[in-house]
């Protein structure tokens, strides 16, 4: 049956602005799609439509995350003092063993999905680990939710722990398994293709990856560029690759079907011009930018050169899964970036809600917006506890941006259906 | 009477690492200051005290925030998309001015002082407004609440909008009203002389405010080297200091009482030497260095020349009260900042902790740590929902730093006495 929600309606259309519908309406058919948003009722076909009157709320897009690691919810907010390498080492590689072990992989990931329901997050690209097993189980928890997610069973065949590593042959036989149970049209929860990064896979592993693929039609996602050893490594490994990106691309991982990638601080020249026109989502991760890179992502000049951007909390790199902490670590990251070299101007609020709403949306299909024939993903914010003053409705969502957190968030919508919480 | 506390004690003796007491024990005299601290009971002395057990929790030094502009807390969180001049000029400002009416100052202050209680912050220095009647309301409700600050009426008579400037002779006779009802020896709440910055401020009330804080003996504090015009501008102002820091100095407003300097963004040579010598306080607020300064203060430079520095929220230049988040961005930006010139490592969680704990506390007394003597400043955080798996102590105060909110919070002490929700 259609819906009709009645509330403070906020979304980005285009990123250099808001559209702002006070008392508003959007309308919601049967399929989970908005058929219809506008100040006036009338405006609508509201015949045999059920109105639901949200009051003062907010009602926003739901949040999206472009890089998140699953196995690395228990290190969140640890081991912040060490350097990229030592905190791989000592903290995420043996953490990500553990999720051999299915009974531990169920009692963490429980606690991760219910965490991302709980910031508004319902759609997420997410690395898992090698293990197949641990993989299905975490894909079955979004699915039990209601959320979407792209599930990456990872990739790794060189210069790992023992215990991190998998031959191409069982990557490929885990892999097919998951896509057989789970790579269903117009699935909430699929699998995507995620070769760890360049330096964790031999070519053989790549080239199997970039096969699957294609054969599957299977999204594809990894790291690109986050530090200059990286980089530098890369050119060592891959040396018949023109850049970081091109090695990717010589195996079919760039863009042959839709990809993203995480990070790209160090892209420009040539890489740059290759995401453009692979049409390759870049996820920028601020706060891990700030945590374990060593720089922060030129945004606003991939904006310039048209990349599509969204965002990413990288947990545990970045160590909070709040989306909207993310946004506020974009802006600020760029103030920062942007004024030493004075040449251009800082992210903006609503860019950053575009990039976390339409643009990161757009990588699970018609996600992000409330233009009809978008998927429903909403929140609707209570933010009665913010707003003790007059404040316009803009000011209302950016301090809800600024200093809200889960308890503003009254309920949750995935494609149309309100989300309850998690077990 | 005596009371013995007994929890998971941590805190930063140095500022390098901390103490961490399992199972510890922490007394407190009847005056509320720290009788001993040990992980044996038997080393306290324990006769007529009464043993509390607080189980699995930790037990912490409270949170001390340098910096904050208390009429500004309505602003919090919005309009971090401009620029610091239309910022003052659009939002600081006008706010400022409604300040003159006590019904609004009362309903806001009680609001902020509220929050600075709910994120475990018990001692302050505030910067208020010009007007008397509500700088006294607030240092009122600090003392109901029963809280720690240093409350000051602000001092500014040059190109300012006109509702914000204030003569000198009125100034100065406000804050004789305020020094009689609040300048007492012990006192938690007690005024501090508050001349905006130099550019506000005319050689005449840049003199009667030292005039003030020498013949009262009173703290001092201000704004110093925030961007880069501001500090140009100030070498125009007062074209015989030889530097910005100077200017303060010359008029008594330098360390010849306690003094605290917000920002130091700039500083460097000459005034990093004076502010050495005069054994100013820097305050560095890391949130609003990234939303509306240009740059980073260099705090690790500043801790190797042997400068004290302690943490400012700096609301609203800062968006959050919250000084556990301003740690994590102290801790990030000093990453950003130090990985360009890669000189220097960036601060640590104990060195973040200490500059909220031990180093700003010392601004108000003996504050800060838990070791004998202390005044007993405390926080008692329950992170059962955050301790989900085998964290050691110190990984889960770090999640608490990074992950944790006021609802983790469970008891708040400021001086030996534990505080109730301020009304």
């Amino acid at each position: 049956m259609k819906k009709i929600y009645k509330a403070h309606i906020l979304y980005t259309k285009e990123k250099s602005r808001f559209e702002v519908l006070e008392n508003g309406y959007v309308a919601v058919d049967a399929a989970g799609r908005v058929a219809g948003v506008s100040v006036h009722l009338a405006a609508l076909d509201s015949k045999d439509a059920e109105v639901i009157d949200l009051g003062d709320r907010l009602l926003i897009p739901a949040m999206n995350d472009l890089h998140v690691h699953a196995p690395q919810y228990r290190n969140q907010g640890i081991a912040m003092d060490l350097e990229l390498l030592p905190w791989l080492q000592n903290y995420t590689f043996p953490e990500e063993m553990k999720y051999a072990d299915t009974g531990y992989a169920e009692r963490m990931y429980r606690r991760f999905v219910h965490d991302l329901w709980r910031f508004g997050t319902m759609r997420s690209c997410v690395f898992a680990t090698i293990h197949t097993e641990s993989t299905r189980l975490l894909m079955r928890l979004f699915q039990e939710a209601g959320m979407g997610a792209l599930v990456g069973k990872v990739g790794m065949n060189r210069d790992c722990p023992e215990g991190l590593m998998e031959s191409v042959e069982k990557m490929v036989q885990g892999y097919e398994t998951l896509i057989a149970e789970f790579n269903k049209p117009d699935a909430l929860v699929r699998p995507i293709i995620t070769p760890r990064f360049i330096p964790s896979c031999t070519p053989e592993m790549l080239r199997a990856c970039g096969e699957l693929a294609a054969k599957y039609q299977l999204p594809v996602q990894s790291h690109l560029s986050e530090n200059k050893d990286e980089v530098e490594l890369v050119k060592t490994l891959e040396p018949e690759s023109t850049c970081y990106g091109d090695a990717y691309d010589r195996y079919g991982l760039f863009g042959q079907t839709p990809t993203v990638m995480a990070h790209c601080v160090y892209t420009e020249g040539e890489e740059l011009e290759l995401i453009k026109r692979r049409g390759v989502m870049v996820a920028h991760c601020p706060a891990s930018n700030l945590n374990v890179s060593t720089a922060i992502a030129p945004i606003r000049q991939f904006f310039e050169e048209g990349l599509r951007v969204g965002l990413g909390s990288d947990v545990s790199g970045g160590h909070n899964l709040n989306i909207f902490r993310v946004m506020v670590y974009a802006i600020q990251a760029s103030k920062l970036h942007y004024q030493r070299n004075h040449d251009r101007h800082f992210l903006t609020l609503s860019e950053a809600f575009w990039m976390a709403t339409k643009s990161a949306g757009s990588f699970f299909g018609k996600v992000g917006s409330f233009e009809p024939g978008y998927e429903f993903d909403a929140l609707v914010i209570d933010d009665s506890d913010l707003n003790h003053d007059h404040y316009s409705l803009l000011e209302r969502l950016e301090r809800y941006i600024y200093l809200g957190d889960d308890r503003q968030i009254e309920k949750r919508f995935c494609r149309g259906k309100e989300l309850g919480e998690p077990k």
